[in-house]
This record gives structure tokens, sequence and C-alpha cells, in this order.
């Protein structure tokens, strides 16, 4: 199953006529570009891989810009490619056929806050950022954090998580209605902001993590959490990878509801102390978060140190005082820039696997004596009380022999978790370079279905075409 | 939106070929019934509606019989109906259109325990208490408690919950993947064992709460969860529901952990007094119960008398030793029969609205005033935590004038729900009775995209036709 690099050529592109742009024009005399390096902007992410320019750029503000330009696309065959911050990591927004990539950074508005219902309704293009600063008075946050400072739109499309899913969930868990605009151009909200539900068929959960390929969304609505009473932070270092890792095991099987808990590998360590001038131990770490009351965090702090300890853990260290714990926590928050300047001028390929738990310390240590081998660097981080982790294997773009190095790991890496009952991505969604893993991982029946929902509803293909899986429109 | 009550004719039924009829009988020489008694059984739910009788009851002990029956069933145009425990409350188990039920019950192993990585995997037959007597020696258990010792199967397929919701999430949370044999009988397995994943389109969640109309679930993989160190209970009394209720509110909003919060109304109480010969004051009552460590417990408890006494509750009792606890809740455990025996020989039609929780003073008490009117006594359960609550409505079976008024109640207590942002089911599902709500909820074009979906996977309507939304194969 080793699965090729994503198609970066242009054989696919389809036609986007110039009565279709002078239509956008016309609608859009202000919002639309066709200048290159806006198209060359919107016609990449945060992965390695070379931009695919759409045809132009729209800049919505409202639902209804989205309605009128999936109409006119949807006339025209043309392909609409919704892009929110631009931080996917698998090529998500490449335009592998042409087509209109619709900006919605602009709908940054946080339209609710029910403070009493502990929800919020946002438009799609409001940072996670942006929406815990709009709550700062309000007692409450919302948790999920991946690495960049997406949109919650991007985040409800790929199904994101990040470092607080162990306690709090992803946005599977978090979101409890959309807006979204249908290929043809029909506006549906889905869910309500009850708690829960048992209405008809859970079309939230259909376009969380559908990567824009069953209809743009372009408003969420998610829970929210009470800000914890009191947070403390603790760090540790362990002789080995599988120590560390069993620890995080008992942790989650004791129940314990540790709020974060990631792991850094030595190599991270030692990029951070580089990039930090730090000293901490270059060995594996475990970085914990707790939450709850001041009585139920110093005790969660007590059963991981003791955990800790009977794994051979060394150095707990333990603070409550928000500068202590940004201390602390500084050293992972930094780990992925820290990360990247191990190779001046790379780019970092990185796994997102996610397996059961109790199979997670094997999969990581089989994982390290692969990469020992590979010439490429490839530090680990881990939200692993999820059984999530990720290699970052650093390339040089300029050579592909690395970026085909990078590919093999990868490949070894998925294969590995999904032997061990897995999936090839915990978080990141599948994009253009899981296409392949996403058949070995389901079977080709159940990507059978997926497609056969995609035809339901976009039978023309014109919703993020080429992404998740294959998809033909005359076979269909 | 006062919505008929559901069809009760045989006008939709569709032949049952002998021809069919003799090749099942040669699959399943043993284990296919017609006798009248094992159809009328298997045409009824705990709804008050008549029965429909499927033409014939299969009693499957395994995926590949489901197989079987299905690609039979599709070839003769026969509808297939899924009967768990027959538990549904809204007539998901009638035969409108006659057809095949399969019985799943026989299908009643536990296939995986997997204690380190808190997951179970059981065939669909399994029910919950079953399950729960499976893992006693393991330290785990599975939270989700319908009323009923319902399936798994069933309780995936109408996204059930119960009490523990409130903690630990409902069947939307808790599954993590399903095997699924499709109408064309094919038969696949969704989601995978890790705790997250963003590989695809969320075919898990799009067969939890299909009702049986899109496949046969057959196998299902749950989260499982250490038992808690210590668990206590509590019950207090309020002067009026809504003083109850904002108690309530005003404990989700501080982020207690509450593991549950039951409120009984004061008729529901004297039923309960009438049924087990108790005295517990006549007046609405809020049943708590905490999960943790022994400090958490203790803590939760203390904060949440507080909030009690605030809202001028009485009587506030609260227990540690199992004993003690079960002598305090046994009172709401036992409310649903003590209820029914108000009426004698009757049955209830309950209503199932759940709402933003900052509504839900306002919904309970407005709906309070409602049934103030009304000549059937209707006691009022809820699992208030999640904004969910039941109103049992207790008519004569042999008296349409009285299923003619509760049916009016339930549609002004779904209107009212559907106006404060609310949903018409928040754990029961749609089944038959509540197909017109699901378009007042959600609009027509987000059904007819359920409609676009059920014909994407099941164009020829075999598959539990004629619930959740109409659905014509010739329109299609």
């Amino acid at each position: 199953m080793n699965h090729p690099a994503p198609p970066t050529d242009l054989r696919t592109r389809r036609p986007f006529p110039a009565e279709l742009l002078a239509e956008l024009k016309a609608a859009f005399p202000e919002r639309l570009s066709t200048a290159e390096a806006v198209r060359t902007h919107h016609g990449r992410d945060e992965s390695p891989f070379d931009p695919l320019l759409p045809d132009a750029v729209l800049f919505a503000q409202q639902t209804d810009d989205v309605r009128t330009a999936v109409k006119l696309c949807a006339r025209y065959d043309v392909p609409i490619i919704p892009y929110g911050n631009g931080s996917s990591l698998e090529g998500h927004l490449l335009a592998v056929e042409g087509g209109l990539s619709v900006d919605l950074s602009g709908m940054n508005r946080v339209l609710a806050i029910d403070a009493e219902d502990l929800t919020a309704t946002v438009q799609a293009g409001v940072s996670r950022k942006t929406l815990n600063e709009a709550l700062r008075d309000t007692g409450l946050f919302f948790p999920i954090d991946p690495g960049a400072d997406a949109s919650l739109g991007g985040m409800s499309a790929t199904r994101a998580s990040g470092t607080n899913a162990v306690r709090y969930g992803t946005m599977r868990e978090n979101v409890l209605g959309l807006t979204v605009v249908l290929a043809d151009g029909r506006v549906i909200k889905t869910g309500s902001r009850a708690r829960k539900s048992a209405a008809g068929y859970d079309l939230t959960r259909l376009f969380v993590g559908s990567e824009g390929t069953l209809g743009v969304i372009t408003e969420v609505t998610v829970r929210l959490y009470p800000q914890p009473e009191a947070v403390s932070a603790a760090v540790c270092s362990f002789a080995s990878m599988g120590d560390a890792v069993r620890a995080v095991i008992e942790t989650i099987q004791l129940g314990v509801p540790v709020a974060r808990v990631e792991f850094v590998d030595a190599l991270a360590i030692r990029a951070i102390n580089r990039h930090s001038n730090l000293t901490l131990p270059e060995s594996p770490t475990l970085f914990f978060e707790f939450h709850g009351t001041e009585a139920s965090v110093k005790e969660q702090a007590e059963t991981v140190q003791q955990i800790v300890a009977d794994h051979a853990g060394s150095g707990f260290a333990w603070a409550t005082r928000p500068e202590e714990r940004s201390r602390l926590w500084n050293a992972r928050h930094n780990a992925y820039f820290a990360m990247l300047q191990l190779k001046p001028g790379c780019r970092a390929l990185t796994t997102d696997v996610c397996v059961p738990i109790s199979r997670l310390a094997q999969c990581v240590v089989e994982t390290e004596a692969d990469l020992r081998n590979s010439p490429l660097p490839c530090p680990i981080v881990g939200h692993v009380g999820d059984g999530n982790f990720h290699v970052a294997m650093l390339i040089d773009p300029a050579k592909p022999e690395e970026l085909a190095e990078a590919e093999r790991l990868n490949s070894r890496v998925v294969e590995r978790a999904l032997r061990l009952g897995g999936t090839c991505t915990g978080e990141h969604g599948v994009g253009l370079h899981k296409m392949g893993f996403l058949v070995d991982e389901h079977g080709s029946d159940a990507v059978d279905v997926m497609r056969a929902l995609k035809h339901a509803l976009d039978p023309g293909n014109i919703m993020n075409p080429g992404k998740i899986f294959s998809y033909s429109r005359a076979a269909s």
C-alpha cells in the first residue's frame, strides 16, 4: 500500500468560461480576484505539495454570496473550493480541476453567544482564537485547538481536534449545527441548539469531515465549556518512549479526566532547546494539563505523579499559577516551529495516525525503530491520550528523493496503524494525500458508499473535486 | 402543525410472493416463522399504535443470515424491518408495507471486550444489561440507559440515550463503529476502534439514528468507561417546577460534572408513592447522581446542595453507600410503571422534546400550564441536564378521543420546543409518529437531503419503508 504522491499536473483541469467570469464580476464587482498572487495564495495549503491555482478567488461576506457563486459555477460545471485560513495539511485546497476558490475569511462575525446554553454560532471564517477572544468576558471557552489558528468552517470540514480532545472531544462532538450551501445552491440548516436530538439523519455529522466535497459550510454552532475553576500543568521525562506511552495508557484507563496529555520525543526536545535556548533533558517527555476545581486538579496531579513514578518517569514538575504553567508548556507550544528549524529551509510532511490506546506503545516504538534507519530528521509529537501522534518528516522541497523517502515512511506508519486497528488520519483529514489509504482503511465497499452519498448531493462533482476519493461523474 | 396520527391501514402493503417465502424457508428451515402470534409480536412496539404485521419473521443468528435475507428480499422488492428488543416508542417496528421482520435478538454474543482500550464489540441483539453483565469483572461499564433493556443495535438505530447522557453522551458519541448490511446485500464496516478519526465521511454517524431505513446494523463497537471510584446520590424537593429546573440550569452552567440529574413532577411522585407505598413530598423533585473520586463526589454534592438551597429546594438528602443510593433512586427507577398505574389499563403516549437549557424552564412551565387544562393524567419526568423531558399522556386505548387529545397536546409541546430552538425528539427517534414534525424542525430542503441519502443507499426502498420521512420510489 505504498500510494503515490497526489497528482500535480493539470490534465484534469476544467474550462473556466469567460461568461462565468463576467457573471461573477458583475455579481461581485469588488470582491473577485484573478490576480496570480491571490490565486497562488489560494492554490496551496500547509502541505508540502506544489500549488495548483484556482482560476479566480471570491471573498465572500455572507451565506448569500456563497449561494450566488455556487449557482453560477453549477451552471458552468466549474469547481468550488472553500477556503478558510489555508492551514490544512493534506492538499485539501489545491485546485486540481481548477475552479473558483471561495475565501470565507471575511465571514468573521460571531453571530451569537448563548452563554446560558453554552453555545456560540459563528460565520465559518471565524478562527478559534477569534472566538475565544469574543468569549473572554463570559467565563466560557471553546476547547478545540488544532495547531494553526484555523477557521471554524475549516475545522468542521476536516473534523479537526488538537490537544484538548482527550477531555473535550473533537469537532465531531462539538458542532451542534451548520448552515450549508449545497451544490445546487439550496441552503440548509442542520441540527439545533439542543444538546441532543434523534430527529432524522445526522446531517451535521455528514458535513463535519466532508472536506468541502458535499457543500460549503457558512455558519457553525458549537458547544462551549465553563472555564475551569483551576488549571494545573505538569511535565516529566522518561527513559524510553515505551515508558512514557505506557504511563499515558494507564492514566486513561484509570479514568483520570486529564484535559491534555502531549508526548514530545527526544529529538523534538533537542529542537526546542536550540530554538528557545533551554536545557530540558533530551529524552521522551510528557506534558499534562488538568482542569477542575482546586481540589480536583490537585488530586489528578497526584494520581498522575504516582503513575509516572511507576513507569520510571523523572523530574515530575507541576504548577498551578498561570506564569509557571506557561513556562512548562511553552516548550510544547513551540515544538512545531522549533522542529522545522532542525533543517533550515525544510518543509514537513506529517503523519497523523491514531490507534486504539492499547496498541499505542507498540505503534510508537516500531515507528521509532523505523525512523532510526531513515536519513530524514523525524521528530515525533503526539496527542497520545487519544492514541494519535505525528511524525514530522523534514524534507528539502527541492529534493524529490526526500519527498519519496517521506512518502515511504508515511506509508509504513499508516500500514502499521491500520494493522493495529487504527486510522490513517486522526485529525488532519484525507485531502489529496490519503485517498489511497482511505480504501485500505475502510474497504472499497465502504468508500463506494461514500461515493454514493457524494453522488446524491453533488452529482456534477463541483464541490472540491478530486479530494477524499476518486469520483467519476460518468461512472456514477 | 397538528400532524395526524400515523397511517394504520394496509393500502400500501406490498406483495410477499410465495417464491420468496419458499426461498427463505429453504435458506432458514429452522428459523423462519409465519405464525400469527409471532408476526403480531413483531408488528408492534411500545407505542400505543395498533400492530401492523410483517408477513414473516426471521430469527437471525449472524451477519451472514441478514445478508442472505436482504438479498432475497431485494430481489422480490419486499421490505426488511430490523427488530431488536421491541422497545421503540414511535411505531418504528410496524410493518406499514408488510415484509420480513428480521429479529436480531438471537445475535446476542459479546464478541470482544478490549478493557485496555475501553471498547467492546457486540452483536446487535446484545442488550445494554447483558453487556454490563459481561463487563462486571472488568471494572468498566457502558453508561447509555434508555428505560427499556434495549438492544445495542436498536439503541444505535434510534440514537438512544437516557439518564447518563448529561455526563457520558448519547449513542452518537459512544458508537465507534458498526457492521451494516446494505440494501443490496453488501456488508460494510464503519469506523474503527481508534478514539477519533478524520478518514472520510462519517458513515458511523449516518447509520446511528437512521432507524433501519439505510441498512441493518448487525454489530456495534462502543466506548466503555471505568467504573467511578465513588458514586453518590442526592434527592430534593422544590416548591415549583421552575425552581427545580433553574437549579439544574445553574448546575450545568457551572460545569459541575453531574452524572445524572432527573426531574420528576408532583403527579409522578404521587404515582410513585402509591405504587411503592412511600410518603415522598408530592412536589417537583430532582434526583442527582455524582461519579468521581471520593473527594470529588463530596465536592460536587456540596456545590449542588448550595445551588439547591439558592432555589429554595428542601430536604436535600445525599448518600454514598450503595443501599442508601438505591433507596433514594428507587422512586425514579420505578416512575414509568408507577405512572401507568395512575390509570389502570392505559397506555402512554410520550413526548420527547429537548430544548436549549436556557429555555427549559419556560418550556416546562408553559407545558405544565397546558396540561393542567387537559382531562388526561399527564405526569412529567425528564433528563433535564440535557434539556430533555417526557410528558407521559395516559390514554385509554379503546377511546379514540383520548388518543386525539394526546396528539393535540403532543403537537403543542413540539411546537413550543421548536419555537424555543429545540428538537421534536431528544432520544426516541421519529419512527412513524414524528414524520410531520421532522419537516417543521429541519425544513423541507433538509428533509429532501435526507431523502436523497436514502435514495443513494436504498433506491428500492426496502429498508424499513414508511419511517422518518415519506419516500416515493417513483419520484426520486
